[in-house]
This record gives C-alpha cells, sequence and structure tokens, in this order.
C-alpha cells in the first residue's frame, strides 16, 4: 500500500506531459501534491475467504471494488484474489488484522473460535432474517456496535453481502424426531455446529471439495452448505437426497469486509465515504443475485432427485432449546458477547411481531397462488 | 447547474494560494482546469415528493445526498427541496423531465397516468415483496429495462428505498366480503384505485393533510396511508380503527430516483458511478430504517384503540382477480407495459415458489416463538 498523499507518478507524469512549455512542467511539479492529496492513488489488496466457484459470494468482492474503482476513476484500486493465492481463505482475517494485506471478504463467523462474538455480525442459530440484519446493522446501531469489538481485533467491518435464509443441507437419512440427530455425523461447523452436539450430533470439519466423497461413502452422514444455487454445484443429491429446510442456524448469512484499521483509518474521508457505498451496493447486489438463481436451481435439483423436506417442529423447537442454552453459556462468560446478542434481541422480537402482519399475510397469501399456479 | 467542466474558483484560488511564490500561482492557472476537469464541481437541485414529515422517505434523499457529497469531498454537492419549496411535490419528475430541476425523490407509480408503465418502478398489486423487487432491479434487468422507458421521458431513473410490504389502511367499517368494498369511498390512487373502482368501491384523491377531517366527517369511509410509524403521525385511529393488512396493492413499495437524462450523461462517469452505490445505500437504508421504527409504532397505535384485522381469502381474491383484468387490459394496449410486467411476472412465479422453502417456513417459526413470548 502506498503511503498516504503519495504522488501517483502515472498520473504526474501525464499531467507535466500535458502542460506545453517547461514553465507548465514546473507548475505541475508544485500543483501536483495538491492533487493526490484530495484523490491519493491507492492500491489495495482484498482476498476472498471464497473460491470464485461461488460466483455470487466472491462476486460481491468484485461488485465492491469495481464500484469503488470506477466512483475514484481507478485512483482507490482494490484487486480482489481467491483464497490460496495469498492466504488460504479462513486466514483472512488474520492476514488483515496483521496487515499482511489491506483488506478481506470474509465471513465473519468464521473466526468464532477467537471470540463468539464474531458471529454476530454473519449469523446466529434462530437469529436474524435477511431484512432485519439489514436492520440492525445501517440502522440498528449494528456496524458501530460490531465496530466496537473488530477494533479489538485491529479490524474495521462492513456489510458485504447475503445469502438470505439458507436450506438445513442434505441427509442421507429422514430426520423425523430429535432422537433422529443423535450420532448423526454433519458437516457444520461454528455455533451451529456446538448447538448441534448439545443435540447429540456429531460435527464434522470438512473442506467443501471433501464433502462429496465422505458422504458417498457414508463417513458423514449430511451436510449443510447454502442454498440451490451453490449446493447444486457440488452435485450433493445424488447422494444424499434428502433436502431439509429451514437452515435454522442460517436465517440469513451476511458477510463482511474488514479491513486493516491503521489503514483503515488511514484512509481520507472520502474514500471511506466510498467505500461505506460501495459496500452496501455490494450487499444489495448478492442477495439480489441470490434470489434471482436460487429458484431454477431448485427446479432442476427436484427434477434430479432431491426430495425437499420441512424440519418437525419437534425437531426445530429441540434445536431451538439447545441454541438458547448455547447462547446463555456463552452470555454468562462474554460480556460483549451479550451486549450485542441482547441489542440484536430487542429487534428481533419487535420485527417478529410486526412481520406478522404485512409481510406474512402478503407472503403466505401469494405463495398459495403459487401453487395454485396463478402467479 | 455549472456547466461540465466548469472550473472551482473557491478551490481554485486555494490551490493558487497554496503556492508560496509567484511561479507556483501562475502554475496552478495552468494545471488547474486539468483537476477541474476529473472532479469538476457541480450543484444539483433534488426536489422530494414527500414533506419532511415523512422523515423516513424524505430522508432517504438526504441520505443519498450526503453519501454523495462525502464520496466526492463536496465536488457533487445536490441540495434537497421539500414540495412546494421549488415546485410541488406531483410534479418532480416533470420538472426533471423539463430540466427545471436536475433531480427528485419521487415515487415512479405517481405519474401512471402519463402511462401504467410509471407503476411497475414503484409497486403493482399483488406484485414483488421487497427482496423480490431489489432481485429484479439489481440482477434482473429492471434497472435497465425501466430506463429504457424512463429515456422515452427525459429521465434516468434508480432505486431509491422501499417502505416493504404497506398496511391495507384504516376503515370505518368492518370488511369482511368483497361485497362490502361496494361504494367505499377509500382514498387511494393510481392503480390500486382502478382495481378498487373494478369492484365497485369509490377511489378518492385527496392530499395527505385533508384525509384525517374527511374520515372524521365521514365524507370517506377508509383511507390508505403507508404503515405503523408514518400512519401513527395522521392519527387515523381515532377516526377509523379497523386497520387492515395486507396492503394487497403494495407487496412491497420502491422509492425512485429520477435525473434529467440529458444532465445525467453529461456527468463524468465516476459520478455516474457514484450516483448509483449512494442510491444503493438510500435505497437499503430506508427500508432499514422502517424495520426498527414500525414495531414500536405498531404497538403504540394498538394500545391507543386501532383494531388490526386481516384481509379475508375471499377478499384478497377478488381484489387478484380485479387486478389482473386490470393488467389484462393494459397489456392489450400498451407493449411497454406488458414486455416490463411480464419480465417481472417470471421472477415474482419463480421466487414465490422458492421463498416458500426456507424464507417462509423460518420466519413461520421465528413468528410461533414470537407469539409464545420466546422471542
Amino acid at each position: 500500500m502506498p503511503a498516504k498523499g503519495k504522488v501517483d507518478r502515472r498520473k504526474f507524469l501525464k499531467t507535466a506531459a500535458g502542460g506545453a512549455a517547461g514553465t507548465a512542467a514546473a507548475a505541475s511539479a508544485i500543483a501536483a501534491p495538491a492533487i493526490a492529496q484530495g484523490a491519493p492513488q491507492i492500491d489495495w489488496r482484498l482476498v476472498s475467504s471464497f473460491p470464485k466457484s461461488l460466483d455470487t459470494i466472491f462476486g460481491a468482492a468484485e461488485v465492491f471494488a469495481k464500484a469503488l474503482g470506477e466512483m475514484t476513476e481507478g485512483r482507490f484500486r482494490i484487486r480482489v484474489f481467491a483464497p490460496t493465492e495469498i492466504v488460504p481463505g479462513l486466514s483472512a482475517a488474520d492476514a488483515v488484522s496483521n496487515g499482511s494485506v489491506e483488506a478481506c471478504h470474509t465471513a465473519s463467523y468464521y473466526y468464532w473460535g477467537k471470540d463468539p462474538t464474531f458471529s454476530l455480525a454473519t449469523t446466529v442459530p434462530f437469529g436474524f432474517n435477511c431484512r432485519m440484519q439489514n436492520a440492525w446493522m445501517y440502522e440498528g446501531g449494528g456496524i458501530a456496535l460490531m465496530n466496537e469489538f473488530f477494533h479489538g481485533f485491529n479490524l474495521h467491518g462492513l456489510p458485504g453481502g447475503n445469502t438470505g435464509a439458507q436450506m438445513g443441507g442434505w441427509y442421507r437419512k429422514q430426520i423425523n424426531t430429535p432422537e433422529d440427530m443423535r450420532g448423526l455425523k454433519i458437516r457444520i461447523g461454528g455455533l451451529a455446529g456446538a448447538v448441534m452436539a448439545r443435540l447429540g450430533a456429531v460435527p464434522q470439519q470438512i473442506a467443501g471439495g471433501e464433502i462429496y466423497p465422505a458422504l458417498e461413502k457414508g463417513t458423514i452422514d449430511a451436510t449443510e452448505w447454502v442454498g440451490p444455487y451453490d449446493d447444486e454445484k457440488l452435485g450433493f443429491s445424488k447422494v444424499a437426497r434428502y433436502y431439509y429446510y429451514p437452515g435454522w442456524w442460517e436465517g440469513q448469512a451476511m458477510l463482511n469486509f474488514f479491513f486493516n484499521l491503521e489503514k483503515w483509518n488511514d484512509l481520507p474521508k472520502h474514500y471511506q465515504a466510498a467505500v461505506y457505498s460501495a459496500s452496501a451496493l455490494a450487499n444489495t447486489t448478492m442477495m439480489a443475485r441470490y434470489d434471482i438463481q436460487n429458484p431454477a436451481a431448485l427446479k432442476r435439483l427436484v427434477i434430479g432427485g432431491a426430495e425437499p423436506r420441512p424440519f418437525s417442529e419437534a425437531v426445530l423447537d429441540a434445536c431451538f432449546a439447545a441454541s438458547n442454552a448455547v447462547f446463555d453459556e456463552i452470555s454468562a462468560q462474554n460480556a460483549m458477547f451479550k451486549k450485542v446478542y441482547d441489542a440484536m434481541k430487542e429487534i428481533r422480537g419487535n420485527d417478529y411481531l410486526w412481520f406478522q402482519f404485512s409481510e406474512q399475510t402478503y407472503d403466505t397469501y401469494m405463495m398459495i397462488q403459487q401453487r395454485k399456479g396463478l402467479v
């Protein structure tokens, strides 16, 4: 990263060359720093935690970098790197924290092992839906509150996309009662894995590319992933056809941009403002892409033999109770987690009251018409 | 509006003054135009169709102008004006089209009388929910398709906020069957008014400030407005206590920024990019504000005597059939409307299939817990 206020030499030379006389060249030599301070050339590297094959998620970082480049006439340039090009995907936030790279696009909850508070910027079991996560982040104090926490890790965070409510994953056998979770070897991580363990399941940490053979061989019984558009690419329906929903551990999942805190603080204010708006655009665009791509993928999956099945209310009740027990345990030990989670709970309760009126009745009516073939 | 590439004289003088010697001043005189061409000072006026008292909607224009000003270091300055400060609220798009002002923040469907295609950028009866409207606009070709239409009116349009699913308004008497709509004098406009008329209701056009006395005197029987946060301010619950839902004519309502097309085309590309991201931020922020504000307002309304009531399925079925008849009539006469509406219908059908899986079951489960007092 160039130092703040560094002169862009290419631009500098171009400006100088634009003047006809020697006086003009000398002139530019004096005037240029004033230009450069207003809009310095900045080149940042951003590492994504996601492979390019997850094009909807990886694409959100590209949307962000493109928008930022365009609105600064290329002066604030962010190059997006896939995992392993610079650092492994799950080390993205560490690389930003220690300044190896300036920025990353990741899921904050990957770092829950450092502190479970990281989970709250992405998703928690039985948490918000997508609308509510945005409400909390943008207008409910979420961005500020999470940054109070992130700054302790030398990170500044902003929203960076959403998957919406995820599916509950692929299962080789049916899950009809809470007892069916006992001994279930399921590929799932984070807080959701801790909840699963409390229910008697055996959470497994397996990289994306190794899930299919593990399911095929029966080394694992189930896996969670994202939703139809991403799941389809990995072909899980061929080896585990029960496709449960909802993904109660991801009623939404927000992706996150992290910036090295010192480098963020060094940015001119107008570049910070540009980053804020560009990340909001990426946040909206990613959710929009999924909402366009998921329906067609779901249809193809079902035609190919996938069997969507809802979790029973009894299963969800057991999972909900186990989740609350996990949250109580963490809250008792971690004041920051409790502070943030309590703030979120208040908005969750309010919005799940309010959404029962027009939002839910409207959607329900429209879904009835869809089933009748009328929309 | 200053001409494109106009030198910012204040900045110019400041830069010149910054040089110590006479050579430096001469230097700036040569170098300055190169600076100004990159980031010209632009001052635009934006008229809002909404009074400041609708602070969530009016505020979206302020969020937009503030973000744009911040990311351009104040070089692209947009001043936001309330209705009547320059032109009446419902003339906002005309004023932009004819160049009296450069921009406005309005609801495209106000102009449906010119062409019903204008409605589609805001909302139509039994159309999208908020997620789907964003999906269509940002990733389903909506922004491009609507601009194909808007350009014919010398306007360039971008999303500018959302109300979410609106409530169905305030009624002095109960609406239990479709027959109860006959003769109902209801303050409602646009396509929704045309649908109401087909059901035998008598749609009324009344300005915001005149609705309360009309309801109180019984000159009208009902009124639609927005949702709890905005409705509360006008006090309708005192004179028409039945608060029906869902607002089937506004499953979402997107606000719109319009820019004078020539002035939009004259903008440097990086300013266009800045406008695109800043408007996306405003779009997200407005929905977020409503989701934070509406629940508390709803609680206060109910404590104050409002009686929320769902429209029956029979009433909704009659409204749905009437809406489809209106759409068929318009589509038969208006090729552009048909082209856009057909594109939207495809996404609507797909998303209302897909949302039946995780989105709806997740939200439904959480609402059950809310009713149990567990969230």
